[in-house]
């Protein structure tokens, strides 16, 4: 938990990179509500945040992979999770990002 | 699980390497079909989509092994599990491919 | 513990960051004071002190992510508690923090 | 398992080697048929196929230590098999390779 | 234990900083004498001597982050023990020594 | 196991050392026999052939430390045996070898 | 155990360093002789001979730290024991000395 008031503050530092997951539908395609339960977590996401890139040994940045706006397929583990109000969000490393999603 | 529509959208990052599983076939030669339990899955897939190249040290992309619509043999374990609708797709490392097959 | 009178005093060595947790308010909104169990520690905190930076391969000093006053976001483990007087303070390495609170 | 036909469609990737271990003979010197059970595995192989060598840090090729044709010293754990029809074969890293067998 | 006579005569290899831990005071502020048991250690320490510093990759030595006669701040864990009489010392790395204290 | 014939027909690969373990007396100073048992494994070994060095990082030869006749110092673990015949060899990486032995 | 006639037919490969460690003194200083088993270890010896030094990326030998004849403080545990007739030394490598001692 922290007290920033907006997600939009955060700025990821190195090759971090902040995101949104995609919940599903918490209907069905018809129309039915369905329970909590069933909503499955989904293995993609928005980029709200990049960082600068991660440093090269001779202290250049290394170019990001991704960028802010991007729909990004992400691995079903690791990230770090930060709360903001009531949302989590996530923050995963560029290399960990598996694909980007363009559609 | 994703929200992805076709996995022609996905395009992989770095030295990733999207590949679609070969199923064996369902029946055997005479035409008997086989029940879901005998269907083994091989180590052989072709090729979707790959991804730029790792970073090498100067930030310089390193030659991908493999490309799209190559025939490549994979590893038993490992790859990580990307679904799309009711199909589920495999994302390896190009290092992670052992050999191309050319017949 | 230390004989340490002032956390002014601690000069952090290479990429280490000295920080200061952010506490939650221990009285809610409205004034209601809680109880100790309830204040959550928070994933946050100032940056009251920044080393010179990591060595790199030839001896130069990598740039630092992060500087004296910044907000941050840290995570939640990780970093060596340091005690002076009655108070904790936290040393992270510049690449652990997470990202900077810019509001 | 794989629907590959030849072992010779298979073309290594990277540093790895294709072999083909050597069996023991299933008949003693005298001609008398041995048992399957007493019929050892040997540590040793013929190479069926190279691959271009292991990418360097400025991503040139390493040069690799056996050829095609060579037979070869190989470890008794490791290698990944590699099922083609009834067969199996094994694919080692180059550097796995213990020694040539010249004579 | 060794047959060292004076600590003096160590001379610290690498980036090897020999340390004098500060002990708390074995009475409180109004005199009153503590029983040995009540006794922390602190994490603090007064560096004796410091190796010429690390090897780097051309067999240059890396610049040592602290110098002798310095207050140092070290972590609760790690470092070597050297005895030298009935005295007790401890060798950490550089890398190891978290912060300068200015006071 | 292998087919090989003679060990001489070995060519170590990269920086491996083939070394010919030194087997104590099975008899004593004067002659008496001793029991199969009582014969130890010695840490000492012949060089019977070496490889042609491991490579650096840009693809050249690094130099051996041991060549072929030399008496080693070898650990009392590792290395993998090679059996050719009855006779059991032993690899080991050149940099494993603890010492020559100039006598 | 080896067949090696005396410690000073070994030469240490690379950067290994052969010594010799100080027993402790098996009377008191007013001469009573001390049961074998109060002798204890010390973390202390004599340099008895060193390699020429580990191998740099580019194939240059690194410089050592110390010499033939020097005092050494050693670690208490590592080292590989080395027996030549009835004694026992230790090899450790350049990096695991702790300290010269200049007295």
């Amino acid at each position: 938990m922290s007290t920033v008031r907006s997600v939009k503050s955060l700025i990821p530092l190195l090759d971090r990179v902040l995101i949104q997951r995609v919940k599903s539908e918490a209907k069905t395609a018809s129309g039915i509500l369905l329970p909590e339960s069933s909503v499955k977590e989904l293995n993609e996401g928005k980029v709200l945040a990049v960082g600068p890139g991660q440093l090269g040994k001779d202290g250049q940045r290394l170019p990001m992979g991704v960028q802010k706006g991007d729909r990004v397929l992400i691995p079903s583990y690791g990230g770090s999770p930060v709360e903001v109000g009531d949302d989590v969000y996530h923050v995963f490393r560029d290399s960990e990002i598996i694909a980007k999603i363009n559609e």
